[in-house]
């Protein structure tokens, strides 16, 4: 892409509640556009990364054998009431034109029990071992909250990954759990998402029993989390009794002092057990041919305020830091002056584009500190500069972003190509 | 995918309202399950075919230079009464929890506009030739249809590709909107869909001067199609005066009689001019830094209703044709008899995965009978055949649907994995 031809408006003024660093890097840097309080458009450059954040969501669940599919975004209240959730919080109902009551699906375990219980005869439709069958779907979601805040952090609609296990016991339950557990930690871990912690967290309007709630620790969180540097107990504030009362906890395990952290909840599991397999009345045959309940999991990941969490841990508001996976842009090539430099970055240009890698150009006339700026809002993890000073000593200057081992200041010029090829083949998850 | 892991529900009996083979395909093949009146869930099976019918329009829009990008689904009502257009019949209203009036998208225009509005600023930012953009998404939309028909032909939730292009002039516009149109039919080409043609259409709550429809000629279509056999005169009976009270219609071109056909609609792509842009505000400048308003174009692609077509014009209600491109499987392994069939398959089976192709296997001790039933709802367009008879001969017996040239009947065992390879290669888009 031509850094001229992009459509993106670099904001001068931004809103007074654009309060987190990351939330002002996200509107500076043209990565998406408020069409209303917490209702967001994604511009072309925002949506690469959206996209990329969702593919490797996807590569991962598809890796421990779950099943992509989808399931309306509107759907029956009738189902709702099956469950007794009809009356939570977040739940925008209305009455359609045909006269049906409906509802704008915040998650969807009432809907994929109905598609489950529709289907399901046999265990031997449980694909994974032990039987089990993980339903999944990325798709947007609207959530009717009284408060919007921070951007991409807590939005009404988002863009959310949303699976749904079912597995023969709680054993079983238990053992694709941790299979989920540990998936979840290489997704944060593949989208360069760091200081992710799993730790116990309530189940609210979920039930079930137990939960885990995947948390990156940040000043801008909403959610008090405790930890016990003596042991491995970590929890949300709301596990805990009394947390409203005191700043400082014991650990019920060890009977240290907690720390205090805050943090945004990036994905949130649970054991949900047979809640809703046995009011929706789902059923299989087992091997023995006796009917039986599914005992069922869920496991979600807020996949826009992963992007916005990418943006919180950026430097500044002024600078976006992807790794080479995430990123829109791999490498992004700036020449500064004359048209020999401007020859030397499009012939790059053009090999890269020609070798499949997402590079920008910048060979505009404007001046060379704007063009850096420009650079940083993109966040292309590999830069090159195309200057006469440097074509003089027969190199182009590199800078890198985002990548986890170091890499040389300079290439020659008759090896950049290489080079480059050779640094995005090392990053590659 | 082994059959006996696909989570799939053969029905039996289908209901009532399932009028056209289409739909008990879509039903009996088990790709959608009915969530709620006009509200489909994917099931596995179905989202892949749903996701290459997606990803073939991507790369074809992507080809011509528009840009992917994504907007709310919920908007503020406020947009909509900007352009006058609050009360269409299709609008879903409700005011969220904060109080503010709040609409469910049927369709994109105002959001799209008031993005760019906040975006353009110079003709520099229009990167197609001449100066052009084009945005598109592809998103779920919802319409308070009054009924639903015919499962993926008309629902009341669907997936669509919705495209929308400012230009600097009409001239600009009309030629940007010709690029469009043929790029259409080449994604209906590619997706398989035959039959389909391009006519004349009434441009109805969108305004604007120009709009075609594409139609997919069929019994089960809703709209009404006149086409002269003289000329290139083809329209929607809603552009013709007086369409209602005769049958027989005469050409306004040549005078002839007009030929009548019924279709589905699979596309509509309109002229809009300034109606939008002029209402809403949009402006930028131009060359001379005078300001413009730019002209505009919207172009639609009902993505789940081209796979409803797609099942339509399949064999019956009980065989899937789909090509190589869309098909969720491109070969179907199917061994009968003996455990040496049932290795030979196998082996095949890991050799196609290893090379990446989505491959079926049933190697169940069900009858062979019910093996072919289920391999035509699930319409692999390559399938093999492996049994103690073929393997006696040093053979395997394939079988073909959907593909455009015809191929052996048999292929000698050892050289049927190149083979398969070939064919698969030979058929890509």
């Amino acid at each position: 892409m031509e850094i001229e031809k992009l459509f993106i408006k670099r904001m001068k003024e931004l809103p007074s509640d654009a309060t987190t660093p990351g939330h002002r890097l996200a509107l500076k840097g043209g990565y998406i556009h408020q069409t209303g309080s917490g209702l967001y458009t994604y511009s072309p450059l925002g949506f690469k990364v959206l996209k990329n954040i969702e593919d490797i969501i996807r590569q991962e669940l598809d890796a421990i054998g779950c099943q992509e599919m989808n399931m309306p975004i509107v759907s029956p209240l009738s189902l709702w009431k099956e469950t007794g959730r009809e009356n939570i919080d977040v739940l925008l109902k209305f009455k359609i034109r045909s006269g049906m009551d409906a509802v704008v699906n915040p998650t969807h375990e009432e809907i994929v029990t109905d598609y489950v219980r529709n289907v399901l005869q046999s265990y031997k439709q449980l694909p994974l071992s032990p039987s089990s069958l993980c339903l999944y779907q990325i798709q947007t979601k609207y959530r009717d909250e009284l408060r919007a805040r921070a951007g991409l952090i807590r939005c009404r609609e988002f863009m959310m990954k949303d699976a749904y296990s079912f597995n023969i016991s709680w054993e079983d339950l238990d053992s694709f759990y941790n299979i989920m557990l540990n998936a979840y930690h290489k997704i944060y871990k593949r989208l360069g998402l760091d200081n992710v912690i799993d730790i116990l967290a309530p189940t609210g309007d979920m039930g079930g029993k137990i939960s885990h709630e995947f948390q990156m620790i940040s000043d801008i969180g909403e959610d008090t989390i405790y930890i016990c540097s003596s042991c491995d107990y970590r929890a949300n504030k709301e596990v805990l009794t009394d947390a409203d009362a005191e700043d400082i906890l014991i650990c019920p395990k060890c009977g240290n002092k907690l720390k205090k952290l805050r943090g945004v909840e990036v994905g949130n599991i649970f054991q949900l057990g047979d809640k809703y397999t046995k009011s929706m009345g789902v059923s299989y045959l087992d091997q023995e041919g006796k009917k039986q309940t599914p005992i069922m999991g869920c496991y979600g990941i807020g996949v826009s305020r992963v992007f916005g969490c990418l943006l919180e841990q950026s430097c500044d508001e002024s600078k976006a830091v992807f790794n080479l996976e995430v990123a829109p842009y791999k490498v992004h090539i700036i020449s500064i002056g004359d048209e020999q430099a401007k020859t030397l970055a499009n012939d790059l240009y053009n090999y890269l584009l020609s070798a499949g890698i997402e590079t920008m150009i910048d060979t505009t006339d404007d001046r060379a500190g704007s063009k850096f700026a420009n650079a940083d809002l993109i966040g292309a993890p590999i830069r090159v500069i195309v200057s006469p000073k440097n074509i003089e000593h027969g190199v182009v200057e590199m800078k890198y972003s985002g990548l986890q081992k170091q890499y040389p200041d300079t290439f020659k010029i008759d090896e950049v190509k290489d080079k480059i090829i050779e640094i995005i083949k090392d990053n590659q998850g």
